[in-house]
This record gives C-alpha cells, structure tokens and sequence, in this order.
C-alpha cells in the first residue's frame, strides 16, 4: 500500500484520520450490532448524530439560529434546478427571475440549467475575458429579481470570490460547494448557500443547503416534495432515507475540522498553501497562471507550463513521483492543483519542490 | 464489539463479507493510492469498476441488451417524480396520464406524488381491505394510459406481486426497491424498473433505474439534466458527481451475489426464510399475520401477537438477545420482520427458535 499526496479537483483527498475513523467504525457502530450503513435512519442513534452534526455546523459557521440546514441528494447540479424551482418567486407567488452573476464554467452551468424553469437574467458575465477577471463591466439592475446567484470558487476556472456582495433585499444565493469550510464565512447574510460534499465537506452523495427561514415561505406549494425545500425543513432531511454513509463521513470532517481549530485555523493554513503554490509559479515565468491577482482562487489553481508539450511529462513524472490530481479539467487542459482543507502544509511543500525540480530539469 | 442479528426494514443488513472488503479497501483502493471516496469519477479506475458493475448487473438479471442501467441520486421517493416527469407522455408528446396499482403505504406514496405532475389514473386499490389482499376487484382500463405503475413488494402492509403483469403495449413501470435482487426477475418485458439501493443492493444514497430504450425517446427535451433518464442514459450515469462510495459498495455486493449462486440460489434461501417464519405464525396462534396467503410477501412480514401488549415485550427481550431492527414501521405498530439477502438461515432458524421461546414464556 502506497497512499500518495492527492491534489484532485474532486471527489478529493479526505483527512488521514476521518478514514481511519470509518475503518474503526466498521464492522459496528457505536455499539448498535451493526455498522452506520445497516441502522434504521430513524433510530435514536442516528437521530443523536444528526444533532451533533447539526451542532457542530453552526458552531464552524457561527450559523445563526434564523438557518436551516438541510442535508439533500443529487449534488450541486441539482441545485442548479431547484434554486429557480423553489426560490423564482417574488412575494406574492408569481414566476420571477433569478440573476446570475458568471464567472467561470459553474456558474455558467447554474445559468443555463435555470433556463429550463424560468427566463434567468444575466447579471454580469467575466466570459469575454475568458474567466480570467472578476466581471468588472456594469452589472445589470437586480431590481424585481427573485435571488442573485453567484458561484464563490470556480473550480475549472479558479477564480474565487474574496469579499461579500451586497445585493440589497434581493436574496444572495451562494453555491460554494468547492470553497464552502475552507475560511471563516464571508457572506454575512446571505439567503441560501448550498455545497456539494465531495470536496472539503465528505465524501460524494450529499450536498449541504443552508437557507434563511424567511425564504421558505416562498416555496411553492404544488411543488413536489422531494424538490421542495420547505418539506426538506420539515421533515429535518428526513423525508426519505437520506444518503447516510456520506452524511456520517461528513460529521467525522466537521469533528476533524473543530480539532484543527475551526475556520480561521484551516484558513491561515489554506492561504499559506496557495501563497507557496502561486509563489513558485510568479518567481518561475516556467510555470503560468492568467487570472488576475485580485481574482485568484486558494482552492484550485489551473497552470499552464510555458511549452504545453511539458505538460504531459510532468503530470507523468509527477505520478511516478507520488503527486496524482494534477490533470487539468478536460475542458481547459493543463495543470491544476487543488488545496482543500484535507491536503497538508508539508504535502504542498513536497509538491512545490517538486515543481522546482521539474523545472530545473525542463527549464 | 457484538455484532447483532439485523432484521430492519432499510437502510438494512449488509453481507459481512461485504462490510469486510469495505473495510480492507481502507485507506486504499486497487493500488490507487487513495480510498474509492477520494479520486476521480472520471478516471480510468472509477471507469473499469463501472464497466464491471454494469456488466455483473447484467449477467444476475440476464438482462437484454436494450435495457440500460441508469445509477441516480434522490432514492426512490426522486422515482416517484421522475417517472411522470419522464415517461407521463403519449407518442407525440402530449401530457398523458400513468396509472397506478395500489397495494399499500409506497404505491399510494407514488401515487400521491405523480398528482404533483400530472392527473394520474387509479387502475385499483387494495385500500378497501387494508391492504392485506391484492387489489382483486376489477381493474380499470390501461386504455391510452403514459405507463401502469406498480409495487412490487410493500415493505410496510408485507404484499408482494408473485407473477408477472400484461400491461399490453403500455409500458410497466415497477418500483422493485425492497425485492429487487432478491429473486430471478417476474417481469419479462417491463418499461422501467426502480430500486433504492438501501434493501438488497447496497447502502442509502444510490438508486438503480432500469428503463427500456425506446421509453427514452419519450423524454421531454424540456425536462432539467439531473431530472432526465435521457441524460442520464447518455452520460452514463455521470453527467454530475455521482454517490461514488454507495455505488462502489453496490458493486461489491452484486460480486457477493454472484459468489452465492446468483438469483435462483438467494431465492431458494429467502424461500426458505420466509417459509421458516411463516411457519411459525400460521403454527401458533399467538403471532398473528393478516395478509391473504397468495399475496405474502417473502422480504417484509408484519407480525401482531395476540396480546398487543406483549408486542413491546417482544421486542425488547427480542434486542436483549441479540434481534434487532424487529419493531413494525410506526404507522402500523406492531412487529416485522425483514428477510433480505443478507439475513442468513441461520440467522432466520435463531429468530424462530427465539419466537418459540417467547411464545412458550407468554403464551
């Protein structure tokens, strides 16, 4: 067994000791006879867990008590619908549009997807720039929107937002499925966040959606229940059987990232890793990265080597090296490197010396 | 650590040859220098393992060549949407209604919530008795019907479907989430067939469509992407981040299957099971089962005792001695007994031989 420094987009790296607890957990859990995939979801076992899991988010978060949080199926992707299905309503009840701000491949997605339920409005849109900026052109009026929309890293892309956007009494609807615990909170009051888990939160299967309780008032009622946010509240995530293995991992992350100091500790941590990452690549003029300063993601980091045709090789001798991940999006080629919560300062460094080895050879 | 004997209705048992390989996959995966949880789902390893599930599924269902295996989020409550989103449409497009055998709590569910899309049809109900005989009376016209949708096993009322149904050129759409897997296939030329994994085939958090080729071309081109079968078909299975660890454990329990002979011998097991407890209730007259013989189900046995109040007694002498999961779904009381797969004769021989020793305690 070779277990290697995994710098992958996602599903990525967990932490060594949340795999460690899964395997301890196995064959039984916490003295139930059986292991957390085999309980009843509706046993006091699970129901016990549920409230720390719950208890430990809002502690991470400073989450005030006006959020719901609520624990679904089908990704980020399905978010993409259900934020119009649910939220594309002024008061009153009549189809509104939501707005979207674009800055990458993510929130062009949620854009696109939206126009399968409602007319959404463009906000903004950085894809003359090629996603290299924040878009820095006029924004459109959100007046008479249902909900801003904004996408707070850009995985693909590797842009990230890096302050709060004010967007009035329009509701800010966030998806940060792949910054979301990976700093304090920035945005202070927002009207719904949701995130995928497969990136700093658990494994794949379950995507977290947290949503200020005023908004849930305008959830359609004929909207059918497994899509309807106001049931999910209800019935606290437990409508049907939930995806209970990913949702357990995800308690051991949160336990984790409370043992590790909360937000602010992975955060100092975080920017130290990108900041040795995007030094390597500002002091080399070997390796390049195009978003602007001001726009750059911690998270991902997308790298392009100044002749492509080394592109391969490293991502070769990188694996052979022990560094796997690297690949950059099929859309976008190149290199990225990803650093969320779970990947190490000495990991990092590793794969920094390893860029400057390279480059040292190849340069 | 006591592992205990898992009779519960779902998330349920897991063969403990399966729990063990979950276990030794721990940290790593087939040399991939992580767990299945943490690499890519677009990579060459998370690709072959797909194949093979895929493959492994065919050959237990001897399944044509002209059904595809579709692997979604949501579990079979998303299904109970899906199928009229999807498949609730005449040739030619126009909205049509599907009809709905009702023979307990979850084709009732189905029922209800395909009223949130479109005006579905009642073919017939075993409501009028309880739900303890099949729907005997006669039985609506499929005339111009989308699909005729159908239960194949009630977890709640203990009613299963033993033979096949002649939809005629409608297409039959089954909900096989708590018998599927559990016997050769009775449904010789179904539309569309649906299983939340939680039962027979692995942990919470996956579920498995299975739909004729030519229902796909039904689809409406307007329906979102993580709502429809076509994309889904298309994408195989990926068009997002799909619950990687539950279907990686799905697929370790299909190789499990494989290992105990296929259908026909976990069959002729759970017949035995079934037999085993059956024989019992029907020997005592102290437990008491209200479903007509032909409509039994072989998976779910609800049991009453004569007294109601030794139901309670039962069932903590029952998890004093190592039974659990053996208490009757909350909105029928009483007890039940779940028979999947996993549940070993033996462990069926120690549940009667317990069964026997209360009945002579109390009787």
């Amino acid at each position: 067994m070779t277990l290697r420094n995994n710098f992958s987009a996602g599903p990525s790296a967990l932490p060594p000791a949340v795999i460690e607890r899964i395997r301890d957990d196995l064959p039984e859990w916490r003295q139930q006879g059986a292991s957390i995939m085999e309980i009843s979801h509706r046993g006091a076992a699970f129901g016990e867990l549920v409230e720390e899991i719950d208890a430990r988010m809002r502690r991470l978060l400073s989450l005030p008590a006006h959020y719901q949080i609520l624990w679904m199926q089908g990704g980020a992707s399905s978010q993409f619908s259900l934020v119009p299905m649910n939220l594309g309503f002024a008061t009153g009840g009549a189809t509104a549009a939501g707005g979207y701000l674009v800055t990458g491949a993510w929130s062009s997605k949620a854009f696109e997807t939206a126009a399968y339920h409602q007319q959404p409005q463009l906000i903004a849109s950085s894809a003359p720039d090629f996603h290299r900026v924040m878009p820095n052109k006029e924004w459109a009026s959100l007046d008479g929107l249902a909900y801003c929309h904004v996408t707070a890293n850009e995985t693909i892309h590797g842009v990230q937002l890096h302050q709060d956007i004010d967007t009035g009494a329009v509701p800010l609807v966030v998806d940060s499925s792949s910054d979301f615990l990976s700093r304090p909170p920035i945005f202070q009051n927002f009207g719904l966040m949701y995130a995928g888990a497969q990136k700093n939160l658990g494994p794949a299967g379950v995507t977290v959606v947290i949503v200020r309780e005023d908004l849930l008032e305008r959830v359609p009622k004929q909207l059918a229940p497994m899509f309807n946010y106001q049931v999910m509240a209800q019935k606290k995530s437990l409508y049907n059987t939930p995806p209970v293995f990913s949702w357990y991992v995800c308690g051991l992350v949160l336990e984790w990232l409370e043992e590790q100091g909360g937000l602010a500790a992975i955060n100092q941590r975080n920017v130290e890793k990108a900041l040795l990452v995007y030094n390597e690549i500002g002091a080399s003029g070997f390796y390049g990265n195009e978003v602007e300063i001001a726009a750059r993601s911690l998270m991902n980091i997308p790298i392009r080597i100044h002749d492509p045709a080394l592109e391969p090789v490293f991502l070769k001798e990188a694996e052979a090296a022990g560094f796997i991940g690297l690949k950059g999006h099929r859309s976008v080629g190149g290199l990225r490197v990803s650093l969320y919560n779970a990947v190490s300062l000495e990991q990092t460094r590793a794969l920094v010396q390893f860029m400057q080895h390279f480059r040292d050879q190849h340069g």
